[in-house]
């Protein structure tokens, strides 16, 4: 799990959990119920709105971003100059036994392209599909997530109201009014705390994550479209420089080594 | 019905229901009045914003998408793959005594618009302008229902104001403001229960159908135009296989067989 | 009047006002001072917001709306394979003396142009410009009610401030508060009443009036430019198609009879 | 100042004072305190959001605008027919000892730079340019308004808050919460008055203007292009038409006269 | 600190301070558990979306925005003319032993490309995808502000919930609500004034200087291009001055000296 997401999970929870636990009885927020008709009222709309599969697959993919390694775009850099170094020596066809060496798919395909004598501009077509639909799978993930933070405080509060007219119809001395209010209250409770604290944070991370491996995959190919029209080392380090920040490029320029 | 919709609906409004029923007396809830303007006005207010046409058409529209059999995207590559090498071995024009087989109507249209010998741009040019008005009256769908979700709550919301005037109008004992006033509640409780788990859901369902359905047709088109220019099957195949993914390639790739 | 916008009006003001006289007295909910001051005070906002001329001119284009008389686009597409028939025969010239039988403006001036023998891209960038403008004005026409949908909620919470203000200012017996609140709410009811059953919808419809506009616009720059490059009809037929759904291509085809 | 916002400031303020004075006692509705901190706390977020100068300056702005004379689009029209006459009699060079006569410095510019000799392309090019940043700065005008309009409800909730965090603890009798409650609420009503009677009126009346700013420059762009490439004055008026309604093409036709 | 930043806070929170002890007992407001809990759980769900070295990152952006040195856009267009004279008298080459020299890091680049004899096209293709991933990381800071700003107040909403359960549980006496409801209202409080007066404008601050920033840099590409294509001195000065406002001009123009 990243060190991020453990911390904020810890504070944020940690943080409700305290301030309940000090006002008074910490069971009054239990109610299973209420959770139950927010938490299912939410997964029962989500599933009206996109298919099963998507639902559950988003699932796993959020498990997995939460364990995520990042990809070093750091190394991207010099190794794609190595390639370059090596590819105006010994020609893009020398790169035919070493494609298992290569871990990312992406890069893989795009040099393999190449090496099949593929035009640049078929190559950069095809991979400009890919880039767009893993674009567009990753989207459906975060919007699923941000249906879910939308739908959540809706049937909160649908729970409230149910609670708050179960109350009204059945109330007598104004007095008592208390109890039962507070328990209509937790659905709202629930909805808000699912929302802020789950469900649009999620959509969040996986917005984030989705932009990080998008800009990995467009550096990719600009790398192999650089490397296949015969650019200079240099001018593959240059270009490819261009997409990160001004303080990470130090550690990117390495050393290409001897290629 | 697709399981996804069968379930969402089973679990939310049975959640619904018998949180309802938990609570105190059901026919608290049933009110016909209530529900009448609820739904009428948002009716009426869609009817002023759409043509009657359309606001017919979107609820038969509705009704297919949850009867809806998904266009099969993984039998389409290697129908497609298989296609290119047929074109390559018999020409173009071999696939005229075969249109009748073909299933989907736009990919029968480009390969007609292929025999008939149009050009290359002039078929993308014809196929994108279906995609993009298809995409465009998809939209329609999905806005009216997105309309109707956002009118219902406001709606809703102005029967409870209506309620609230007569109950503080003919209020003489603050004590005695229970019923009238869970009365006046219920319009948006109906509001708020059509938004969310009818309208909204709905909405987000036509979008995704759209999303899956433009994606076949952008595959289609991809397809007969890399065909029509004479490409390899196996190129055929890694165009198509860009827009899906990679976990979704291995079942896709299938044996394209003697065609 | 279109059947939907007068079913429209039937129904959601018949509900609101039959769910007034249900709950009590009528006269409750007629208050002109509120009405006024959210209509007068919306106005206000508008005017602030938009040019008199642009204010008077959108309820204009309202009004012509509802009597609206959809332009044919079923009757479009024969016509101009008529055309292109008639083109390839006797020539673009040979529609001159006939150019006063055409209805739409926007047709006789693409042909106009033809013509004259203005270049294709010319033609093109003329009519691509008139429609880019026509939309610009469309939209400021579904801006101005959009904005009168979002200023009367809020000129209506404004008027219940107020309202509630005095009736605290005034306020000795609690339980007395009741009609005085109650006419604070008028102004909430009138400002939801006119965003959610007026304006919004007016400025939905002139949205969809719009595209419908558009699309026929859209069709006839692509008709004169395919006649005007010596498509066959049938070219012709097939470009135009592609803008409209499969269902109503059938009537669409029609016999473009002996031209 | 124009018509509409003297009619818009005089209906709007007009009617809310009028319903202040009718329901009782006009001082409670006058609370500099509250005001204060609405004003001041709005202010205070927008300058902390935006720099000093660009505040000031959007100030100046808004004052202009509501002095604007609006430039002339329908004189516009002849009157760059009349250059495209004269560019072909006389060459493009005969327009140097007239430049001072033309008012707009934006067609100067432009007129200047067809002299220069510069390529169309690069004309083009620069008046693009201008028009993209014109744009954006007339944006941000409208954006500082959009702003305040956003944080002077929220600020007005704040004073809310503050006021009812002391009545509440103060609070001893509750029916003797009226007075103080009354006070709480008037910075929500300076909020909602700021907000949607002065800063989102004005926001939307910079982006009224410059929609019609940006229209003139862009039609005189495609003007000074198509007399610098030698059009007849006839296709000039044709493709300067183009941009403007039908039913001001009448009156914008004019006479292009002996020129 | 800038100036407008300074008066901003000053003023903004002064406004506050002054209003709450006017009203009451100071002390009433300070409630640590409460500001814990909204400044806690908005970091804690700030922490869920995005990774922490980007949250980190951006508080030392935000920090570097407040001590923000503009640069100067009315230096730059002197200077660039400046530069277009040197390289046609003596060559782009003469630049080499100046590059020290320039502060620029961004313009240093730009012009060792043009010295390197890179393409133009290929210099304009890898400054614009730095410009493009810098806006990308711009926004990227003013997103998370932004963020934190949404969820601020949702998390005193939630906090303000939990107040009210514990109330409600505990009560007996109604007329006794006063203190801990007023409590309850606090981390709503929190969550509105760190919404509005500390995030949203952070992340405008942010918006503001990102396109100063961006603007630089598109006139130095666009500088640097028109250079290396040989532009005589006033062409260049010419086309930077397009992107800015018309007064800004006169003291841009200066005089760009014998260079």
């Amino acid at each position: 799990m990243d060190i991020a997401t453990f911390i904020g999970i810890l504070v944020s929870f940690g943080l409700v959990i305290i301030s309940i636990l000090l006002g008074g009885d910490g069971a009054w927020f239990v109610n299973a119920p209420s959770l139950m008709i927010v938490f299912g009222g939410t997964m029962g709309a989500t599933l009206l709105a996109y298919p099963l599969r998507d639902v559950l697959s988003v699932f796993k993919v959020a498990q997995n971003v939460f364990m995520y390694k990042s990809q070093s775009i750091s190394k991207l850099i010099p190794m794609m100059a190595g390639f370059a170094k090596k590819a105006r020596r010994e020609g893009i066809l020398s790169f035919e036994p070493q494609l298992d060496e290569i871990e990312d798919p992406f890069l893989v395909k795009g040099i393999q392209m190449a090496i099949d004598g593929m035009e640049s501009s078929a190559i950069e077509n095809v991979m400009t599909t890919e880039i767009i639909y893993v674009e567009e799978r990753h989207r459906l993930g975060a919007d699923i997530f941000s249906t879910m933070g939308t739908f959540a405080p809706a049937v909160g509060m649908l729970g409230t109201i149910i609670g708050l007219v179960q109350m009204l119809m059945q109330m007598e001395n104004p007095s008592q009014i208390g109890a039962p209010m507070a328990v209509a209250l937790l659905t709202t409770f629930y909805g808000t705390l699912l929302a802020n604290l789950v469900f649009l944070p999620v959509a969040g991370k996986l917005k984030t994550r989705s932009k990080q491996e998008l800009l990995f995959k467009q550096m990719v190919l600009e790398g192999v479209i650089s490397i296949q029209s015969g650019d200079n080392h240099r001018v593959v380090e240059q270009k490819l420089k261009a997409f990160i920040a001004p303080n990470a490029r130090m550690s990117a320029s390495g050393h290409p080594a001897a290629a």
